[in-house]
């Protein structure tokens, strides 16, 4: 007999079936026996003879043959999908054991902290509340590939091994290559431009990663951007507009997963960051008129503004200082000391960053050099450019960071089914030599 | 004026429209300039007045408006999409300039070595064999995925900073990372069979890393990892079934585009490693009996024979030793010195790997400790095991190498756009002090 799965049942009323799953719980009353059995597409009751089940406890993986059948009126469960039915079990097979568990991981057991969920993440992963975050996860990232492929954009694969620095100085880890330098990649900046020779709008599904020497819950080390660059634009806002279009497809597409998605009101605002500024100081009288930044306490105070006043959860903040962007960004030309770029906040957390690019050869050269760096240094980059480049520029979204806030999880390392920082790969890190592994038996 | 593609220009004939791209070619006939302007979707002929594009070269960026004229019946072009029409240029706006390219690289250059062609990949990327290289792998990427979700498949994120080695031991890259010790992931193998006790079956598309010590031309040191696992499975043979309706589709979906596909007959054959190693004595009078893997030239071989005898360009090789795979392989039970593990071979080249997994938790303590490892190692991982773990398996497809060998490519640094290997990230290595770049203005 082949499988059904859980949320097949109730179309087989009176009909023999065979399921599969863990048990998810175990209630013996007397001469029976109901254990809720779990699948991926849910929870299916199951009532047995004591002794097809002898010695089956919690988590125990189960096929099981049996008979069909609709619950008695009463005893339906309007809030399980196979609430109606139940199954009489005929033949039980024993999978695989489990051992005793460690706590109740399908009940929110709130003395547990995030570290100890965190060292469990293996089991913490069947919990439907921990799985459903990397069912949001997907479909952001599905929503966001869909999108860029109704606009003709073409996905690539960017390397995480890079020769260079291109964002950021310190806060990069440093690759043992062969017998030479290499780093982890802090964007797929580079690649994406690059492709744009070929393709004209390109996007990349990748990696990056950042040493942050801190332990914040906003920053991970290793988290996934979704990257998209185009050319040919007639002015940087035909990337906050794409944005846009990416972000309503997104929330969209969540809607149907029954996730509660913010409001965006008709448009989301765009405004600079100097006059953010003033809207802080007129709301809070903190005076941050000549800070090259927003603090996240300002990002929050923008976001409520933008909320009451624009109905959105959402607002786009543009022109960032020249000094504050990377060498590429495009400056604005009627105020160069401000670039066409953006960030989008969302709830107070920045989401989205991007901007118009330089895509002018010459300008390119001497940013460079303005910044202290050589040209060699930038040589194949640079190609992109010296045999002609259009007005391009592109945007990257920070998937755990929009997975987070849309599910108001407290902390980013809950957006990431296996989060690394600065004291945790899969488990707490601790000092001493590493493992190096024997491969072959011995 | 809107922007249109140059695709779309048959459809507009006797109008005015605007269009952009790159200056592909320009020959000059005394009072009239014809260039052959190159966008994402081909070329487009225009007709100029000399002065309208004075200095204008090869690679520069044009945007061009004007009247769009069939052509005369004899010049029409059928091998072009656009060759019907042209373009009589009135206006004509550079948007960006190129300098004198260093070789031609639209047409092929048969003297222009591999290396030469990587140090000027930003620019090969505009050569239409070569943007095509990677359509194919978008192509194959997309149909991987589509397969799967097909099936049920859940996509997820795996990391690539890992703490342990899990396939290799030598051949792994270290990074610096905060105060501890870890490595780039050759697998996404222990992610995986962790995500599957949330969703059944999940797959992630993923970069892995492999030191190798020597130059070939079906290694490179990042590549494109296609990784799928599927627990409540009845057989491992589910695994190559799944595995088939993948290629298939995969090939399906390549046609599409035009690729010349390989032959798979009515089924790809499945032998046994042992059985492959008769067959090639017999053919070849290699005795490689004893040998505990297939050498590249056994490979080849083989791949002959199934093509002759099926006729079939791919062939499932299994059971192979069980000394020669990882500790988490599941032997097969009627003859435990090997294993339930299986490569697709594609003409000679290894493309797919896969099989059952060990799902039992004393199993895998046993095989851990035979392979002379300690069990606190694997302690995350294990989790996955100790707390019931359904009858299950997975396989990688190896996107690059299946892209090489669709298209033919001589070299698998051609399917990567950005190869890396033991002398190249982006530019050729060179030893000498890291470039730590400046990131803030001077």
């Amino acid at each position: 007999m082949k499988r059904i799965l859980n949320k097949e049942t109730p179309q087989y009323p009176d009909q023999e079936v065979k399921v599969a799953g863990w048990v998810n719980t175990r209630r013996d009353h007397g001469k029976i026996v109901f254990i809720d059995l779990r699948d991926r597409t849910g929870l299916l009751q199951i009532v047995c003879q004591p002794d097809l089940v002898k010695d089956v406890k919690e988590e125990y993986v189960l096929e099981i043959e049996g008979l069909i059948k609709k619950r008695p009126g009463n005893t339906a469960k309007k809030e399980m999908a196979t609430g109606e039915v139940e199954l009489q079990a005929r033949q039980v097979k024993i999978l695989a054991k489990s051992a005793a568990l460690p706590f109740n991981f399908i009940e929110k057991d709130l003395s547990l902290t995030l570290p100890i969920l965190l060292d469990h993440r293996p089991l913490m992963i069947r919990n439907p509340e921990v799985k459903n975050i990397f069912k949001i996860g997907e479909s952001i990232t599905e929503s966001f590939r869909k999108t860029l492929k109704s606009l003709d954009f073409t996905e690539f694969q960017s390397p995480n091994i890079v020769p260079l620095v291109a964002e950021g100085g310190a806060d990069v880890f440093h690759i043992d290559y062969y017998k030479y330098d290499a780093y982890l990649s802090q964007s797929p900046q580079v690649y994406k431009q690059i492709m744009l020779g070929a393709f004209e709008r390109v996007f990349t599904i990748t990696h990056v990663y950042r040493a942050e020497p801190s332990v914040t819950t906003r920053h991970i080390s290793e988290f996934t951007s979704l990257d998209a660059e185009m050319a040919f634009i007639d002015s940087w806002k035909d990337l906050m507009d794409t944005c846009e279009v990416i972000i309503r497809n997104m929330f969209a597409d969540l809607k149907l997963l029954k996730v509660d998605v913010p409001e965006l009101g008709r448009e989301i605002p765009r405004i600079k960051m100097r006059e953010a500024q003033k809207i802080i100081l007129e709301r809070t009288g903190r005076n941050n008129l000549k800070e090259p930044d927003l603090s996240p306490e300002d990002e929050q105070e923008i976001c409520l503004w933008s909320k009451e006043k624009y109905g959105s959860d959402m607002i786009f903040i543009t022109h960032y200082p020249t000094l504050k962007r990377p060498f590429y960004t495009h400056e604005d030309p009627l105020d160069p000391d401000y670039t066409l770029s953006f960030d989008v906040l969302y709830r107070g957390l920045e989401i989205v960053t991007g901007g118009q690019r330089i895509n002018d050869y010459d300008k390119l050269i001497k940013n460079i050099k303005k910044w202290g760096n050589k040209i060699e240094t930038f040589s194949f980059y640079l190609q992109a450019f010296k045999y002609g480049m259009p007005p391009e520029g592109g945007f990257a979204f920070g998937l755990e960071r929009i997975t987070k806030q849309v599910l108001n999880l407290k902390n980013i390392r809950e957006a990431s089914p296996f989060p690394r920082d600065m004291e945790r790969i899969d488990n707490k890190l601790k000092k001493g030599p590493s493992t190096r592994l024997r491969v072959k038996k011995k």
